[in-house]
């Protein structure tokens, strides 16, 4: 099969680099489809020895295939001193139900969804639930962003957030039911199929200092657009979060402002 | 006089777009050369009423120059969908010696400056020292990333972190100095010379959740290069901080790290 440049609809994708692949092969082995060295890389043992040790512990079926092809790193990369790509087949996710989830509403650019990935990866977030129309998970733009963190995490795309709603949080998701509820964000999480919701938003109606941290794993951070925000009806969800800030900016970066929500919900 | 585009040697730069261009006539008129607009600029009465506000307030003492030239946009912006720029005189800054520092050591990238300086100007630390080599502060990519917080802020450049030191910190920076205090940073800021220190290190002896919060403005957080952190001596300053992240990353982005790390000590 002739790799080509990434293509949205394509049943593959690749890693550019050494550090997002070796955690592709030592993450997902199975979904890798080939590896390519350039003539210049240094550490092809390295690489070589993590394949092989897939192989070894009975992960994939047959050594990873490893092949030295200058011309087309060279292409895939668009010349910028890539020296090691690893192609793999595209896969789907499910998101296990009994975990904190983050869940990005219409994320638009590849760098973003990419480091957030990396950083909900740092700080044990391994579910990510995708509103759609949102920006594409497997482009090799944010799969670099990831640092490989992507091959860490399951992920899981959705047409609304009501579809993820749902499946994932029950009936209650209203902020009149966690009014109801006076507030205890830990009763979200009475049955399986609910639990607690955290909408950021610039006017949430409670500061991230202050809002109530739930005491099991069964809460859901939501982020919306960078240039939009999370749409008003958000606030009727859960408990709306804001994080504090002075007058002299519009708001924060996407990245930064989903960053200290998942630090400061992990404490 | 010509405007050409953006040089690190010139004596001027200038912002792209309206959100940025706004923040320049808002916070820092007095350096604005002139304000350029597309003749497709839909909000040309909004920018007008800024740049005559700052001549009726005695902030400046002329009206603001506005003059409608598409090709000098189109050229200093690379043809991207911006319809106003506004050229404007660099300049120098003191930094205040009672106030809470962001040091940055040797940051290499000019998207990451801007985002730190947006974020600082988010939680309200107004005094930025950066140790050089470092990213340009005045590039207009920097002052895009900012979205013009840049102007918000004292930024002030020196030729190492021991200058910075020198300056701001007194003689007792060390980590033996720190623990012969008890680590009870509220004393490293005993006297006007002297400032609690946070070097945010991979491997700092203190999780940030667990650092010793200082009770006054007087300390310095302070970050590495997007690529190798600070330099292990840094272990030595001070408290030295680490941010607590599973085995799955190598790291944090510098720009999130750097804003957890400024929510934190917000708190």
């Amino acid at each position: 099969m002739e790799i080509k440049k990434y293509k949205k609809e394509a049943e593959y994708s690749y890693t550019l680099g050494a550090f997002p692949t070796l955690e592709l092969v030592d993450a997902m082995p199975e979904k890798v489809m080939e590896i390519l060295v350039h003539s210049s890389f240094t550490d092809k043992e390295l690489i070589e020895k993590k394949c092989r040790s897939a192989y070894d512990e009975g992960r994939v079926g047959r050594p990873v295939p490893i092949r030295q092809d200058d011309r087309l790193i060279e292409k895939l990369s668009d010349k910028e001193n890539v020296y090691v790509a690893g192609i793999f087949e595209k896969y789907e996710c499910e998101l296990r139900s009994d975990t904190r989830h983050i869940v990005l509403v219409n994320p638009s650019n590849m760098g973003n969804l990419g480091t957030i990935i990396r950083t909900a990866c740092g700080f044990g977030y391994y579910d990510l639930a995708i509103i759609e129309p949102a920006a594409d998970i497997f482009n090799p733009k944010t799969v670099r962003a990831s640092m490989g963190s992507l091959f860490r995490i399951r992920h899981r795309k959705f047409d609304s957030f009501e579809a993820y709603a749902r499946e994932f949080c029950g009936e209650d998701i209203t902020k009149a039911a966690c009014d109801a509820r006076g507030n205890d964000v830990s009763l979200a999480a009475g049955n399986d199929r609910s639990r607690a919701l955290y909408p950021f938003m610039l006017d949430g109606s409670c500061s991230l200092k202050d809002a109530p941290k739930p005491d099991n794993e069964r809460f859901s951070l939501i982020f919306g657009n960078e240039a939009t925000g999370l749409p008003a009806g958000f606030a009727e969800y859960g408990c709306p979060v804001r994080i504090e800030q002075t007058e002299f900016v519009d708001s924060l970066n996407l990245t930064i402002a989903a960053g200290i929500g998942m630090y400061a919900f992990v404490r």
